[in-house]
């Protein structure tokens, strides 16, 4: 009783802060330490310093790799001193060789997945990405096209000689219309300089991500990824409005249209939306850009069971209505990591399970007087045991913080087997149960967060070492239960090497046939981001 | 001076009603009519009474056809006994062949495009739809499949003799989840009924359109319908979350998931969201609805000048922020038709611009507020010039009737030349004023109305009757304009017969190309639609 009526107490004082008379910029976070910075990639020694395999989890001496490993390579040409001269010719200074320097691009973000790649173009403009594919369909070079490499299935490296083809050298912004929202920019901007751009122009981008100081818009719409503000600007189906992309063969395909409708024949963008690269290289990007919110605010907050979480949830999406931009989750496994490998303390009172809520609204008053009410029905209640609020800056990233940085505090936890589930939002939290007790003291840690709003839940499992008898343990447990419960073995993350022969847990054959068709017809040869997306059984 | 007091003053007396301390059930409409019902439909009798061409817009007599005339019949089998023999065996009592019973399936809801089918197909479950495409396929019979054929380009009736399949018995709601909202049905149910079926349920359909009351959502879905609420929830690429599909070899494709994230491989379903039939015969639907609003509030509005009508726009943008649904536009001669044609008064002094503006929220103290700080911005401004306010719901209703019955209007005024186009939202009206001043006397009534949110523009021109000159002056001129503009010559229609041959105004060929592959792989023999969506020279 005295600990509840001392968290009680402890959320009653961050919501004096809320109160409707008090002003945004009096406001200020209760009972937060700085948490640090919210970068989410290592720094680049320790990429360079990795050794991978490109083997992935294949078994130790087994006759049988995992279907995760990478099959043999295919019989695409090596690339010859004519083959280089020629990409000289065309990227001047832009056509890197030197092994240290492709060290980065050769590698993913989690160590796990290692390509021998010996070239990196860098081209700069559409019609360089064109004649580079051009030449190399016609010579049968194998392309991986890349952005800022942040994927998480080893989508976005080579896994043998396939030349790295990147896009960080086409940044610009092309046109923004202040008016509509409407921005045009190069595949390569990077999705934190194109949100600063924005915020200047009293816009936000539609997406946000852990990940967004280095990934690019253009490898955020090859992934469609998901990320923080899906909830509340739905998907980059929906705002994407254009694509300029360079097909195998080299031709451009001008769908770069700038317009919220356009129902002109079949929309051909969406085909290479989530797509990673394998249909096509995705050279320029129009987007739909909301109004920056006028109003900000951000609470973290501890229950004791998953149950009072979607309790929680489901009071905030009637109490916060439209206002309500993200409903995020991390458990006490993740808050242990935080506290352990960042030393991120906890914001609040230990607790089970916490949640990230934001509003984000156009008049700080109403939205502060629905954030109080929400919250004191939700403490009312019982659906909540502790909490905290922001409304600063700088303390709404802190907040943040907290669960975007999880992720990071894995990569010191040792080596991560990483799920990227949808489910049913009722079943999200039963798989990590389930998945606790199934492997028992198997693993080090096994933990669950994610996207409450969206049913998306990541699971993540580690352990000292790779440890090919606990994935023996993992999978296909992990894909069997999800597919028991109609779910999608990759919510956000896409399938890329590592997850391309679980796609059938997820979707049937006739539609992975009809997949292999579109590959057949936009990229013959197959030389676009080959052994990813598709499965091996396809080829 | 007096006019703009006396209209200010008659917004201030609908202001009052809108006023903070007012409760929703308090309130009420300022100076309307009730102007009667939304319906958009012509009763059966009018459509069969309607003598029609299956040519459109030939020339009279003159050596070259328009572009939207039907082309020559492909060389398609002919329906005979052993056909019939089969369909009635799967369709026991669905196989019609009275001609008189096929006379509403086969001319469309304008009365501008008639075909001659012998046979409609009534099926109940998706296997009978396999069983019929994978007989039709195999005899090279084409197929028109229709929803509620309420299209607006002679999409969804049959050109020549091509089978009629009508999802109309599909009309099954298969699942609905009311923690996440998220619907699953067949093809036939009627927007309306599950808008109804939903409002019980505390949720909403994220599209509203004028021929809910007829249309199928899975022809919503075939077409990508747009329609009122695109604005506040998206287009259906984002909310439709899965599809089942018979393809053209009655392969049934099972894309029908419930998940709001699923990056396992190509997007399959955006394929056949919007490709009007073409591609394969939307079985079944799955889409996220929103929560319904707990306060919902409608403005009509007049504006002086199209100018002053964006800039409301903008000051609508800024202050009603996530609550603002929808903001449409009709002109004075949209008026003029719906006081002629269907007696429905001004609910406000004439002006030549009217604006409905809607707000959804979940606060009805707050969205009364936000509602009020703008009109008294917007009238201190001089932006409006008088204005009316509802928050009734048959109020609402009938604000509401003034945007959604003007096409309704247009059928009574003449022979209508209708244009759905997209354009930058600063453009929009200036093709209506630039088309009137080119047309001169050659036009009844050149109006423009739609959807300022989207871009989008509805531009009618009416004629007492069909009047090829009139045609040849409307087109290209008007698709020149949009293409000059980089616009959209379909917004949300869709291409249907009509506008096929339109397509290269709004599409680089490459594109058109490519849309032609697709079509080859998904339905080689051209059995689906055939005629619909893609231009002749393909072919």
């Amino acid at each position: 009783m005295a600990g509840v009526f001392h968290t009680t107490l402890a959320l009653r004082t961050a919501l004096r802060y809320l109160s409707p008379s008090c002003t945004l910029t009096s406001a200020a976070t209760a009972r937060l330490l700085p948490p640090g910075s919210r970068k989410l990639l290592l720094p680049a020694s320790s990429v360079q310093s990795g050794v991978c395999s490109r083997r992935l989890h294949a078994g130790a001496g087994g006759p049988t790799p995992s279907p995760a490993a990478a099959p043999d390579r295919l019989p695409f040409s090596k690339v010859t001193q004519e083959d280089l001269d020629f990409f000289k010719k065309v990227l001047p200074g832009r056509t890197i060789t030197d092994p240290d320097l492709l060290e980065a691009n050769n590698v993913d973000w989690l160590k796990s997945v290692r390509g021998y790649s010996e070239v990196l173009l860098r081209p700069q403009t559409t019609e360089e990405v064109s004649q580079i594919l051009r030449y190399c369909n016609s010579r049968n070079l194998a392309v991986n096209p890349q952005g800022g490499n942040t994927g998480l299935v080893g989508g976005s490296v080579p896994v043998y000689d396939e030349i790295i083809l990147s896009t960080a050298l086409m940044n610009n912004i092309l046109t923004f219309d202040g008016v509509s929202g409407i921005l045009t920019c190069q595949a390569g901007c990077i999705l934190e300089n194109l949100s600063n751009y924005l915020e200047e122009r009293d816009y936000i981008m539609p997406l946000d991500l852990g990940a967004k100081g280095s990934c690019q818009i253009g490898g955020n719409v090859a992934t469609n990824a998901g990320g923080l503000r899906l909830l509340r600007y739905g998907s980059l189906r929906g705002t994407v409005l254009g694509l300029e992309v360079v097909l195998a063969d080299g031709q451009v395909l001008d769908c770069l249209a700038t317009l919220r409708k356009d129902n002109t024949g079949y929309d051909l963008k969406q085909l290479f939306i989530g797509s990673e690269g394998t249909l096509g290289v995705i050279t320029a990007v129009s987007i739909l850009c909301p109004r920056k919110p006028k109003s900000v605010n951000v609470v973290f907050l501890g229950c004791e069971t998953f149950e009072q979480l979607l309790q929680t949830f489901k009071l905030c999406r009637g109490m916060l209505g439209e206002i309500l931009s993200a409903f995020e989750f991390l458990d006490s496994e993740c808050m242990r990591l935080l506290n352990t490998h960042l030393k991120l303390p906890n914001p609040i009172t230990d607790c089970p399970f916490y949640v990230v809520i934001e509003t984000a609204g156009s008049n700080p008053t109403h939205d502060e007087e629905k954030l109080h009410n929400f919250l004191e029905e939700a403490m009312t209640s019982s659906l909540v045991t502790d909490g905290t609020v922001a409304t600063e800056d700088t303390k709404i990233k802190a907040l943040w913080s907290m669960r975007e940085r999880v992720t990071e505090s894995l990569t010191h936890d040792g080596f991560t087997y990483k799920y990227d589930i949808s489910l049913p939002v009722e079943r999200i939290y039963q798989l990590v149960t389930d998945m606790r007790e199934h492997l028992g003291d198997r693993a080090k840690s096994v933990v669950g967060y994610g996207h409450v709003g969206d049913g998306n839940l990541h699971l993540n499992i580690t352990s000292p070492a790779k440890d090919p008898a606990l994935l023996a343990a993992i999978e296909p447990f992990v894909y069997e239960w999800t597919a028991g419960c109609q779910g999608s073995i990759s919510a956000e993350h896409g399938l890329g090497l590592k997850k391309r022969n679980y796609i059938y847990y997820s979707k049937p054959s006739q539609a992975v046939a009809l997949m292999g068709n579109i590959k057949a017809m936009l990229d013959p040869k197959g030389i676009l981001n080959p052994y990813k997306t598709l499965p091996d059984n396809l080829r």
